[in-house]
């Protein structure tokens, strides 16, 4: 059934990453406007919405891109898979252009979808301590969560990601952003889902504080090395190196 | 595990569309019912009940009907695999006959069900330039996950369709109709299910511009083609010709 | 894995089932006096606590117990599985003794638990042809879930009737009883899930018309007997005969 | 796949008990004040949104922390697997102990992501016998789940558990802490999750009571005796003895 798409061309990889990213991204924007425009003010419906249609659509989207390209849709997850000799510098800079753009185009659809400007700069405010903390928290977990379930049960991970990012809107205060794809492009639109501009830099540090915290963690937890590193998130190539040293 | 459905008869094959069709349709307009009546005017509660009992119904559906038929309970999925040499012409006309008999003894049912008219034309208004967008990029987005997910995690399509359906309801603004026996049935509805006559043939053209852009990008994506396209949804016969070319 | 069940004497299997149509009854009923009593009047959000409790408590159960004595929770699914050769007549008679006890004894935990009145007859009304028809759909759709998933995709049993549960709440105006057991226990108890004693004897007859024409309709849909006939639901010995006929 | 953690040192997998117990806590802790603040005094709404986040955490990190500790995060669930043994009692000292950490780490962490005072004692009532009850049979269905899974679908426990979960917060009047560590740290939040020092004996009784009534229950029922007993809710080692007696 596993099919080696080592064969494939980075530039299908990188489609593929721009594709997934800019679903994931509509999804996230899109039911966050929907759940808004319907939850007649309830705040916690609307969440609600959001949470699980953004989890449902991980689910669908790591499943669909996962054998193709990875599915990392967010450039720390590329960045973990760099910094463990999987993705080239060449291979890195072409999954992050490709989930920036595909993000950028993601915000677009679901703005379009709903009749919403196409882009508007974001004035939902998204500040302080609290929220920075949560971004930090949320972006261990998500690594630690993708790493730990990519080395032991990589089927699984579709699931886990789609689990652990509907629980994470709810259990954090920043509802845990933890990609800077998605948090960049979030600032575009002005509706549910967005960040304001000068908020943006707080979660970006946050989130690559979180980043690598939780691979220094989970390099120490597990000392066990992929030996390609690409095969994050949805590894297309099962063959692990021995363990170097427990 | 695996049984060769090819000795399944299309009469049989059929029946299972119909059938698996019949209990969809049943399950998107009979809890669009259920979730306007009871939930006191909010919409957006509404629509959860919706979304998520219409995904619940995909995932027990697909698993149930899957090894049968394949599943398709949808023409465009059925063309879709016809158009890469998988069902006949004459199974295709059987598949789609049976799907839209289906749909229209679901909506029957599932008015009957809540003792509403057995038919009657909707009057629930879906148009716009927005919604027509919104089918297209459903569309789209349904038919990749099923090809990517057919092609490369079979078992997991049930799960990836039903996660797709629930989270596309609330990141369109046309609440992800992608289907033409769907939407021709829902026509007969006059619940919170219901699209207006006259919108209807927007959503079909929407829905075969998604169809087919969906295929052609997954052509170029994966250039894969499975031996027999009856494997679409849940593939029966799991053998694969190798890649043309990458 | 699979572990050999049928060393497992049938007074262990009674226990299994009996313990599992308890927790069932228990979470159907106490999910419904939780969500009625927080819900502050508005019956979806109710209504939306009461099945996805149960959908769940399903999944957990179908695989906690599915194991050991097939998990069936349900006088009508033993009966299935007795037509088919399955279940001998002193197991059937185990097997449903075993289900009523579990369910009596499931009510009455879960009034205790709220501090309801340990038993007390229900008020809640549930009459009319819509919801007798809803009873009969509801079970011929169980029934198929259960025949169609148990001959092909047997492992995903559980999350294929949590599935459908889920969304039967929903799509059916009586919120799908679809159990003889369950149905006479939730004449016992005065609150959310309860229904009316003189409701009863409709919906039993049209659990057992849905469970018959279910039944006869996979006969023929998918001509396949299992060896051994217990093994619905969650089988323990997988052989199946070769097609008689297709 | 499968990978041998018996490598692994105690100090890593208390580490990953304590990692994986404190994300859980701040999954149950922050996901209740976020549904609280924004549900608007619909306590249902706010349940639903605390059920589902922490079923989902759940899913995530028994899949994440599974395979390198067993994923137990209770107090109960180590004892039970010392019990049949298992751990050591120096392992089941270490697990415990960094349990404990974890839950008030991740109570403290919870309070800080929402601007709340890091520790402060709870107001919150959890009294009364039916509470008690509730204790007992939310942790007699959590053993049953958890001893089940493992010595069967020992790779679906992860699902298990946390549908489990989810339904008991609503089939029970104490939402079902289920979890010694867990009801400790959560006498340290004045929020949602919360429970008054006073009222934590008792859980704590009931706890002791279910967990002790599920293993005996068990030993009864599945008399198999894993030959590692650390094979508890995420087995890394799959070989068991054959079943002493039936």
């Amino acid at each position: 059934m596993a099919v080696d798409t080592t064969r494939l061309t980075l530039g299908r990889r990188a489609a593929s990453e721009a594709a997934g990213t800019a679903l994931l991204v509509a999804a996230v924007v899109g039911s966050g406007i929907m759940g808004d425009r319907l939850a007649g003010g309830n705040i916690a419906i609307a969440l609600l919405a959001n949470s699980l249609a953004t989890g449902a659509a991980l689910v669908a989207l790591i499943l669909t891109f996962g054998p193709i390209s990875g599915a990392h849709f967010n450039p720390v997850v590329s960045l973990a898979d760099a910094s463990q000799d999987g993705l080239s510098l060449r291979e890195l800079a072409a999954y992050v252009s490709a989930q920036l753009v595909g993000a950028v185009v993601g915000v677009a659809t679901a703005d379009a979808m709903f009749g919403e400007p196409t882009f508007a700069w974001s004035t939902h405010t998204r500040a302080g301590l609290p929220q920075a903390l949560s971004e930090i928290v949320a972006t261990v977990g998500l690594l630690i969560v993708i790493l730990g379930c990519t080395r032991r049960r990589a089927d699984a991970v579709p699931f886990a990601v789609g689990a652990y990012i509907t629980a994470a809107y709810w259990f954090t205060s920043s509802t845990s952003f933890a990609n800077p794809a998605v948090t960049l492009a979030r600032m575009a639109t002005n509706t549910f889902a967005g960040i304001r501009p000068q908020d943006v830099p707080a979660f970006l540090a946050a989130q690559a504080v979180g980043a690598s915290a939780a691979t220094l963690l989970f390099r120490w937890l597990v000392p066990m090395v992929p030996r390609s590193a690409d095969a994050i998130v949805m590894p297309h190539r099962r063959e692990h190196q021995p363990p170097r040293s427990v």
